[in-house]
């Protein structure tokens, strides 16, 4: 029966050595971080995210702005706007929520972000970086996951891993990281022989977008399990993409979906968020 | 019995494509691809590897230019060569042969050259394209273990390959190329259980630098084995990373050594500035 990893209860610990490392910086430098968040148009699911960034921004000590360009804004003042915040020396993390009106070149844009400032870690050259084992911004969301390993004292190294998906947002940056920490990295998609690659992972990391994709039973006893699925059921519920009830039978430690990475992801863009004013001066 | 994988066959056919489309670029659009090899110092290998890609240069009807400062070039005297490179409209490709002298921060040299120019795929920039599925140069050895697939009929999708060795040279990039080409995809390295990983793989590509690592018997029968190890042995003889007696009885596929992936580095290279090229208008 494995133990819950609790990312709620990590996220705000990781919050609040954010906050505790913005009052030093406040007494110390005079520094404040800022994080503009750029939302464009009125995506509802948009504006529930922009509005848990801020507010987290805001909890840590943060300077925070939101930029509310309408959706019928061109590409070109959309770059003017990024560029305006790139030269800001009072913004060290700029994030333009995604997704961008149809008529916006989303690549474009991200490109455009400084990739000192880029706190999505979304940035070619920060996926580069990533990809190279250098440093630079990591994209949030895997980033928690390795938190979470670590939390749960689940070291990579030598571990053989699974991931399943391959997006840029949490696929790919998340078998790279686990790569770095010295995993042995397989990632599944849909053409994968899923059942026999998960039966591998000491550390799984599904983030398939596919309801209960993940059969229980495929599990390794004793595996870590970490389920970014959230998959709003008809009924209203938040589902993950692993069979909960079964893989908790076998895993030694599993998140909970909602609770477990979600919390995180925010949590980490307010670490990226202070690197990136540490890094300014 | 394996049938061998001719890649010096193989690289030759590309290099004539490469010739017949020069020759169409020339008569077409008044277009001479232009290939700057940039080598400092006297390193012996370098010297060896430049002469190649010269000599590859020319013979595909390319313009080639080797720049050779001499080892106590200054980083900023590097820089300013690279600059003038990139804004040389007659140069389509430029290429800064590593290792550098130790004084110069090679990350810095290879981030400056213009990213459509950097016909090794080394740049930050590629790298992250390459990453996140975007078009981009590509690294030229795994780029050239793509096309020997190709050429022996093996379409990675939904196949298990096996990556031994994570270089961002070889490893990581041909990783990325194959889960690109929908394969499932592990990266192994010194931590992973080698024998259980290579006998999963479909296709299994080595480049790992240690002679006779993966031992034949490892190998799943029927498998596509390419190996890019060149180790060269006491006696002067080269061998790879896999036991090629052993190995040849079990693959259906493999490359030999010399002879197979070592031959691609370069007409895959002829391939990157090509396409620079004719991008360039």
């Amino acid at each position: 029966m494995a133990q819950l990893i609790d990312g709620k209860a990590v996220a705000a610990r990781v919050r609040a050595e954010v906050k505790g490392e913005v009052e030093k910086l406040k007494a110390e430098r005079g520094l404040v971080p800022g994080l503009a968040v750029v939302r464009v148009g009125e995506d509802p699911a948009s504006k529930i995210y922009v509005t848990g960034k801020k507010k987290a921004a805001e909890e840590v000590g943060f300077n925070s702005w939101e930029m509310h360009p309408d959706e019928h804004i061109t590409q070109a003042e959309l770059l003017s706007l990024v560029d305006k915040l790139n030269a800001d020396p009072e913004v060290h993390g700029i994030l333009v929520q995604l997704p961008l009106p149809k008529h916006i070149d989303s690549e474009r844009i991200i490109s455009a972000v400084k990739p000192e400032k880029d706190v999505d870690g979304f940035h070619p050259v920060n996926a580069g970086r990533l990809s190279q084992g250098r440093p630079g911004m990591r994209p949030c969301t895997p980033l928690g996951v390795m938190r979470l390993l670590d939390e749960v004292g689940c070291d990579p190294s030598g571990k053989k891993a699974v991931v399943v998906g391959r997006s840029n947002i949490v696929g790919r940056p998340m078998a790279l990281m686990l790569l770095a920490a010295d995993a042995t990295v397989t990632v599944c998609h849909r053409k994968s022989n899923l059942a026999a690659e998960v039966a591998t992972a000491d550390i799984l990391v599904v983030a398939a977008g596919v309801p209960e994709l993940i059969q229980g039973e495929w599990i390794k006893p004793g595996a870590v399990v970490i389920d970014v699925g959230m998959n709003r059921m008809p009924d209203g519920k938040l589902k993950g993409d692993v069979e909960f009830a079964a893989a908790k039978e076998r895993a030694s430690f599993i998140t909970p979906v909602p609770g477990g990475v979600g919390p995180m992801t925010i949590a980490m863009l307010m670490c990226n968020t202070l690197e990136a004013a540490k890094a300014s001066r």
